[in-house]
């Protein structure tokens, strides 16, 4: 069933210790819905300048990626540059221009309205709460944050937290909207706020999915996924947002929801993180197959299987 | 099958958020002869002073330890003090009283010349070598080390490493040993030294194992085992000798040696470093039953297992 992602299309400058791009595509929106893409249908709502060609939305098309909801305004669009030259799991950021991205509105094209999936990337709080409000035929709500929110938004984001089925977060974010430094003491402090299930992301140590009591099913234990020991990371940008991609994505793609599909949708979270840092910006991730990204859901598997 | 385990025998005086100890039994080969214990026979080689009492010594016998390996030497046993109030994951050294334990010449009794496991703790490279040539009935030896030695005794470690079969550090130590920042890269160049199989402990992530091509069966891939996440980790200390001696123990307990035992003995390190960290000391590790670790060992499975 499709799914609508909602974030940022952006130009991404990154450095990292096995290269350097320029202006490449990049946007939370745009990881999150090649992603995606690969396990059923996506609806974006973003906003790009004029800055944004045919070719860039090409890379949309070729992946079946409805585009109707990317709105053009005057002006350049969001350009972010950043490097990871000392710790891959942390960018230092050189800019943030957000151009057009700064008076971001979410417009849900009223083709998208029926959509059963949503997934809010990491903008404003409000701004994540108005759309859900809107699109009032949804049966589950992934969203992403951030430390600035946490930080500078927190009444907001703890109301859109209500409205989020899915928080999916790193380590720190949850300590930090916790305020509490024990991760599995943090999440529970988190499921409290709204969320019926909580994806805590560890970089390279793979990622735990911890339930509210009762949520999708019964149990009291979290579960985790593995990620595969990548001798290269190429680019860890946008890793976060093909990790929900792949896991949305999963989740959009099954008849029915219970704690068995989301098991299965966090090793699919990792293994499409773990293809979008092999290479720069999202090549990598416009140019799959779903065998190989079967193929790898096996390796994940037999990572931490049990005869 | 018997397990021999060459190590230190302590007295510890911690300092926790969760409260504060003053004193008692731990040491490396304590840590490990206790957790090992619930597998199989074990039999241990230390040094304590005149201080070490016989109610020191019934924490062995209960668990039925052969303690004819621990020396009796004039003067006092090795103490250790620090806290780990900021950081759960490291502590701080306040005191650190070798004692007897600086003239410490693992002497290996007679009767456990026909040991066909054995288990080198975190003690002075050299030593860990003498031993493992003495021991020359030994099918599978296992060993720890750490920074310390790491810098301060290169040249000796990597002269160790040759007569060990798995090496047990962390993510630092191993990182450190390699001189290579990227975990994975990090473990082909530890296992270019010499061990078949080396596993590298995360913490509250869980610990990997990379084989050696070849080593213990085929397949290229390495094995993670998640740990349960803990709300309340009383007491870090020993963990990595209470892992080892899960991991060592399962292993010495079986008939064969191939890749799902060292697999199933990374989930039963896991499970005996997690008891371990629950409770102050050893108080954990001297009550449990094999019942309580094999439910633990379930859970564990759970934790990863997709049906």
């Amino acid at each position: 069933m499709s799914i609508v992602a909602v974030g940022s299309v952006a130009f991404d400058s990154v450095a990292t210790p096995s290269g350097r791009v320029q202006d490449i595509l990049g946007g939370s929106a745009t990881y999150f819905a090649l992603a995606a893409s690969y396990f059923t249908e996506v609806r974006v709502v973003a906003v790009v300048g004029e800055d944004f060609t045919g070719a860039h939305e090409s890379v949309f098309k070729k992946r079946k990626i409805d585009t109707r909801g990317i709105e053009r305004a005057k002006g350049k669009t969001f350009r972010w540059g950043g490097q990871y030259l000392e710790n891959l799991n942390e960018a230092k950021t050189d800019f943030t221009d957000l151009n057009v991205f700064e008076r971001f509105r979410p417009r849900i094209p009223t083709e998208y309205m029926d959509s059963k999936f949503l997934f809010l990337g990491n903008i404003q709080p409000s701004l994540q709460a108005e759309v859900c409000r809107k699109m009032n035929k949804v049966q589950l709500t992934g969203g992403d944050t951030m430390n600035f929110w946490i930080n500078g938004a927190r009444e907001e984001l703890l109301q859109t937290l209500k409205l989020m089925d899915v928080l999916l977060i790193n380590d720190n974010e949850a300590k930090m909207l916790a305020g509490e430094g024990n991760l599995p003491r943090a999440a529970q402090k988190v499921l409290a706020m709204g969320p019926k299930a909580l994806v805590i992301k560890h970089g390279e140590y793979g990622a735990t999915i911890f339930f509210r009591e009762g949520a999708f099913g019964i149990g009291r234990h979290p579960f985790r996924a593995p990620t595969l020991p990548i001798e290269e990371v190429k680019d860890p940008t946008g890793a976060g947002d093909s990790f929900a991609g792949g896991f949305m994505g999963y989740i959009a793609s099954q008849e029915t929801l219970n704690r068995e599909v989301l098991k299965r949708a966090l090793f699919y979270g990792g293994v499409m993180g773990s293809f979008a840092v092999e290479r720069f910006g999202t090549e990598w991730l416009q140019d799959l197959s779903r065998e190989e990204i079967d193929a790898r859901f096996q390796v994940f598997r037999e990572l931490t299987h049990l005869e």
